[in-house]
């Protein structure tokens, strides 16, 4: 993409995200006021949906001939990645907005042709932006963050979901012990987030696109290598057995996991 | 305690803890420089005894009286609880501290004769202090914290270790499957932070005096139960399985764990 267009669409897709946080964190006050189970999860499904309503409309408008996925329009699924298409998060880590208000995060990745174009991670709490992209560079706000330092396994935390670790998925008990432990934030933007500050050297889960678009761009731009746990390139079409790790804690976690 | 002699103890305490999170903050930077492991952790058990140094040199010097509980001065461990007993963990979350320079806290918890007095946890990075004890209220720095929600498992989240997670001791994984889910956080002390702010129903993990004392004065004066994972109450002088949880959760962890 050239820089002017790139440049357009960095400055679109923050300030999008920007607003979002704005809707959002009065929006996580508001569910304390909301008694019963059903009432919370119809409030979540509204502002998922609101969410991602605004963030569609944002994207026809301005890119009119881009094509969109996302969570709540799985009937328009692509079936190719041709063009510009935009994937759409609009709450990662729903259980934790709905339970903990808190530790969630809203995403969109941007792709062209499936080249890896733009991507951006907002932790909504903390109101912190990660942005950028193989010709940008990642940013935390204003900050450029540094290249991956290229740790093994045993040097790092890795991150997971609690059932997977639970059953054993992928070998993750062993591939723990192997690390200095396993954390579980519940969050896939928030464990890019790790990464992408260098706090953890792996993350594997059983992802949607949506929760992988954003986060691969930015952790690839570092120097992360990201791919099935079956050592596959990763096809953004479908729900794949993620992994994203150092260079070095992907070497050995592909010699300890069975996919 | 009345209620000068409280307020001198909260003072001192919270202004003793301030210090600290301004003494660690530059450390972490610090850390990212050394290269060798061993050397960093060197370089942790360094900052732990400094910490716990000019923690006991404020505690010697405006509580003589007092005696001390922490891991760094395991001879001198204490054999009961009588008077005024100051248990510091300068560094809860050592890998925390150590691979993510961030996700740890600091803490302090004061009992009289067994009784909890005040509790302080610091959570270092974030910079937010929290503080109180069953005659004061709970405060996240200045602001008092609610009353507990006395959520059942299912609306909830729960903390644990992960190594603990994923052997199922105390049944973890049956009581994860009840509750909304499983985070795992690295921290007792940020483990406790959740609770005081309601986004978790409860923690479960083996643990020191020191890693429990100031959160349990905390949670307790909010209104969650504690004791060990078997039901007894916790003996501040040993090691112990301890669970912390809202009322409703406890009476469900109690049938659903094996100690």
């Amino acid at each position: 993409m050239n820089q002017q267009k790139l440049a357009q669409l960095s400055t679109d897709v923050t300030g999008w995200l920007i607003s979002v946080g704005e809707k959002l964190r009065p929006g996580v006050k508001a569910i304390e006021t909301v008694d019963t189970k059903s009432s919370r999860n119809d409030l979540v499904t509204n502002e998922d949906v609101a969410i991602e309503d605004f963030l569609e409309q944002q994207i026809h408008e301005h890119y009119p001939e881009a094509r969109i996925v996302g969570e709540e329009n799985k009937k328009s699924r692509v079936q190719d990645l041709d063009g510009l298409v935009f994937f759409v998060d609009p709450i990662d880590g729903t259980l934790n907005f709905v339970r903990k208000h808190d530790c969630f995060a809203s995403m969109i990745g941007v792709y062209e042709n499936g080249e890896p174009v733009f991507g951006a991670i907002l932790d909504v709490m903390e109101n912190d932006l990660y942005w950028g992209g193989p010709q940008l560079g990642v940013f935390c706000n204003e900050e450029k963050l540094p290249s991956v330092d290229d740790k093994p396994l045993a040097e790092g935390l890795i991150g997971a979901s609690w059932r997977q670790l639970f059953t054993n998925r992928f070998n993750l008990g062993t591939v723990g012990y192997h690390a200095s432990g396993v954390r579980i934030l519940g969050s896939a933007g928030l464990e890019f987030v790790q990464l992408l500050h260098g706090r953890h050297v792996g993350y594997v889960s059983t992802l949607n696109p949506w929760d992988i678009a954003a986060g691969k761009i930015l952790a690839e731009a570092l120097g992360y290598k990201t791919s099935t746990v079956a050592g596959q390139k990763v096809n953004l079409l479908h729900t794949c057995d993620f992994v994203v790790m150092t260079p070095k804690a992907m070497k050995e976690f592909n010699a300890l996991t069975y996919a």
